[in-house]
């Protein structure tokens, strides 16, 4: 007997794509690394076909060319890199720091598009905890990035997770996300930059 | 003897106005540190009344607010947030890197900002030098940030320093500014930084 | 012989500071224009020193250089432009169309930018009621263009009106501002706009 | 009797994209319609399956949602309306007025948001002459605008024609593009957005 999708092409199993999820707060109780676990796990359990994996920046060093040498990165960045090269989609996540992009992620997008640029051609998405407005600000200095990354941002959903003035919290103090309805939410940005991910490579659903 | 300032209150000395002035590239050879020392060096020699000061940048952690313990920052952070809060203005020399800030400049940035916000109500400027259009796309996104921050920016002249694609070059292989015209741009935003300085201090020249 | 100012100087009257206010949107009901009705108020009624004027820019043509002859611009424009340049400040009062500034208000401000811009070195402040965010991404695409202009906005406070999904709603049908605290805070921008309209001119409340 | 394409799989001729160029400069000499006419030409000639048809803005009311009676639109809008909604991608050419986006060209984009979306799902590439840095700082407003609309912009090659100094002139006094070298770049522009409309709907060259 042989492996089920070897004598009957009916049960041909697409390949997943993969998407690297990057969060742009170091801090240990982030809302938006609750944002990327409560994906992982809608993901993993309700959408066949994406897997999400969390990509750590937090072990990169500052870019400095100087750090480059004959061509080859710090290991830390090479390893960063060659998981984003892997990845057919990329979901931010991050905090609005001072009305623009975090430095730590700003620092992991540049060594990603040290050549040759990692981030080419890939489907992207982006959702945000903070207050205010819950993001936007930065998101549109993320998305003018992407123009020199080459990457495809999907236009909607669009996910703006704004940090409430008084209880009930929509994180706990872990960044656990704990309300239902984001999580839905959240869960049509995901099947959003799913589909738009299969649609520019070209496949269907 | 007599000079007619030297024997009577009219001999006030007003005191200089203090520039800090903040490179967003890490690199050794950076050609926006040489946008700095040329500063320095213009100031120096013919803006009596403004002393530019060059603040280190690089041994500033990631932002990660874990590392604040009952309301202290890190060493670093901290001599950091002393030099800007006693800075009477701000000049920003960065290159721009995917349409952008810099990452090492944003967590300075972002450091500076943790409460209390030690950029708030000063006067700054940006130039830079970079590929393409000059980085006049990071200025903007800078720009965006400083309302935060409530910087005060000069509107002009703008500094956008293009490298160009074939020699003569801008600036030599240690990022020197070697271009006579260009300093008398350079010239021109510090005089303009220094009399917005004043004019939000209600001091005149 | 006499004159008010002339034997008195305790009576010495300053010129109160003038300011033009613009509404983005053309629409007769429009909570923006309200939002001008309403600074109009609280300035006459409790702002020494600081007027409003509102200022029309219905009838101006759309921006097209061919009507412009000999260096004159056609009888609307000219009005206008006139009603810009006797102002010390500037009040926008604008909806965020499509996440950016609307259509009429930007031909308006492209007119007044002719030469000799009228906008020149004025100090200026944002106000919007909108959905969503209440208008932040265009009040950031006016800061930009602001740079060019050559205004000076206030950093702080941010006003952005986010209009209700349900009821009560912060403007009637007509357009009126009927939020107290929204008025308490339309005060606080036009405070700050008049303290730096006046810090910007060198004088002092 | 049969249909053309249904004995004869070889000669199924695929409907070709249709592009709706528009214009952001009411003015006669624009290099920017310019740039159209060169684009129609272009794509006549060489690009096989890609048709570009000029949209003219100049007779648009300005965006007043009282002239909207019944959910209709003023007959200019509508017309206008159809043309875009009859488009597989945009073309926009644009001057940069003050930092941003010009009135006219704002005016008509939001026209044709007005439910229901006529832009949404479509492919979109941006080129622009202008003084400076060629007009890039109004295609990242107008990039933005396109999240709301939910255009889809190709990401490269960007396309910046800066306006010289001095002679020689990459356009003559009726707008006329007479660079050789930057009529090649504008084909590469176009060949970029007939892939990424085909790409975007399930097809290959």
């Amino acid at each position: 007997m042989e492996g089920a999708t070897s004598n009957s092409p009916a049960v041909l199993v697409k390949a997943p794509i993969r998407v690297a999820a990057i969060c742009g707060s170091l801090r240990k109780g982030s809302c938006n690394r609750g944002l990327i676990r409560a994906a992982i796990e809608i993901s993993s359990k309700s959408i066949d076909g994406m897997i999400i994996e969390y990509t750590d920046i937090s072990s990169l060093p500052f870019l400095n060319t100087d750090l480059e040498v004959d061509g080859t990165y710090p290991p830390e960045v090479e390893a960063f890199r060659d998981k984003i090269r892997r990845a057919d989609g990329i979901l931010f996540a991050s905090p609005e720091y001072n009305y623009s992009v975090s430095g730590p992620l700003k620092n992991a997008i540049d060594w990603g598009s040290r050549p040759p640029n990692v981030w080419a051609d890939k489907a992207a998405a982006l959702v945000s905890a903070a207050g205010g407005s819950g993001g936007n600000r930065q998101q549109y200095h993320i998305r003018q990035i992407g123009v020199f990354l080459d990457l495809h941002f999907i236009n909607k959903p669009e996910f703006f997770l704004r940090r409430p003035l008084a209880p009930p919290q929509k994180c706990d103090r872990d960044g656990n996300l704990i309300d239902e309805e984001i999580r839905e939410k959240l869960k049509e940005v995901l099947l959003s930059l799913y589909a738009f991910t299969l649609r520019l490579q070209g496949k269907s659903k």
